[in-house]
């Protein structure tokens, strides 16, 4: 069949898609071996597979023979509406939190049951934490995790307390009733606080960023060291950023890009390269 | 052939390759028969392959049936270099520069004749401009693509100033031998300036990171209101974000992510999930 490899139920699209998967933040560099080990293909399959995505640069080859990522996967992967719409709002009002309080700041959405970190601004003095852009960590142990949690319809929360509960710390809330708790509190006060749940020595407090439909579309969260928590200050400027950011979603809604400038006079045919 | 399509010399790869291709910045959502156009495919091509991106998230379709670049795609571009190293080692000296200056910051890199953007921090009250993270503007009208044009070898310089120039505003320089006096200035200072050669009412100052080879990895600007302007006052503080970056990325040099804790303990096959 056109399309599709020797091996049936295959497909040679669903083959290239995992040489891609085959990458992730553990394992950022692989040999062409590794490739296709983690791939579970074989060798040639994937030497000409992974030869097709080096030539559209969606994998690049470094001097010591391992691949990685490529520009051209970053540039497309870009070209989506969590970084061209979420992050394009929500970025002054991120760097406005961000210059108030001089730590950690994130904007996560949740995907699956995970926090999806969309954004992280941390400066010089910033504690280290782990989050990372593009990374995932538990909702039920992390700031945005709970905020986003907490407004979640109750089958949803019903579902994701019904699963194993990753336990990072010692302090990570896993007793389910604690967790529901914590989430009604979260509710009455419109922000959550997590305290070491994630990282000894981190605190934080986050919230919702709430859409006209009273969906929990993002969250935004600020992370410190837990000497320097003071839950009731970091607060009000995270809520602020929070608001801000759903009332600008909400009047650019129909604009797929609302930070680009279109002004700029293009070539012909050389989209927005200097070099027609 | 296994792997290739009845046409010939146009693989399966490839072809999924172009449906990515079909998206950028000026058409973020496509219907399919729009992809189908202009990935110059039939139809019932592109309805297989976009079903099997889709089903991978590397692409998304809205409710009013037009497709967007998915989380997926998003998620894997994150793990390449010049997110993972690049921006990760950047960060810190970018966010303590836009904390002196308020201004658009950006961060950039050569691809081919372009600047291509790899971070960009701005404010509320920072002046609207047309740069993007991911995307690309001419390197001799922007401060980042002349800081970086200028220390290129004389080969490239010479074969750049021999294609065509854009020119985004009347101040934009293309005549060639102002534009190599250009350059040669901002060897001598250090650092590059531009006076609404990008865009009008805008001027920016950039400083490039320059390795232990001598090449310009990155170039660091900073885009103020034209009024503002004051190159002498704005260059150190850019400069001192280039050095630091250049020495961070040298004693760093080994590890493909500097900026990641890698503390979090990992739930079986769950990766970071939450939930394994």
């Amino acid at each position: 069949v056109a399309g599709r490899t020797s091996e049936p139920g295959r497909s040679v699209t669903s083959r290239v898609l995992t040489i891609l998967d085959a990458f992730d933040i553990e394992h950022p560099r692989l040999t062409l071996s590794e490739i296709a080990r983690r791939a579970a293909l074989p060798l040639a399959t994937a030497h000409r597979l992974v030869a097709e995505l080096v030539a559209w640069r969606g994998l690049e080859r470094d001097e010591d023979g391992t691949y990685h990522v490529g520009l051209r996967l970053w540039e497309v992967g870009l070209l989506g509406p969590l970084h061209t719409r979420l992050r394009a709002v929500a970025m002054p009002f991120l760097q406005s939190l961000y210059e108030t309080t001089r730590e950690n700041v994130h904007l996560a959405v949740r995907d699956g049951f995970d926090a999806l970190y969309v954004e992280k601004l941390s400066g010089h003095r910033s504690v280290p934490i782990v989050s990372r852009i593009g990374g995932r960590l538990p909702m039920h142990a992390t700031g945005v995790g709970k905020a986003l949690l907490a407004y979640q319809p109750k089958e949803f929360v019903q579902e994701y307390l019904s699963g194993p509960l990753a336990r990072p710390t010692q302090y990570t809330i896993v007793e389910r009733g604690r967790l529901r708790r914590d989430l009604a509190a979260t509710r009455r006060r419109g922000y959550a606080v997590t305290s070491e749940e994630m990282t000894l020595g981190t605190c934080s407090v986050a919230v919702p960023v709430i859409d006209r439909d009273r969906h929990p579309v993002a969250a935004v969260g600020v992370v410190v060291h837990t000497v320097r928590v003071e839950p009731g200050k970091l607060a009000p400027p995270t809520r602020l950023a929070a608001e801000g950011i759903a009332a600008r979603l909400d009047a650019t809604r129909d604009d797929p890009y609302p930070d680009y400038v279109h002004d700029y006079p293009r070539l012909p045919g050389g989209g927005e390269r200097g070099q027609a």
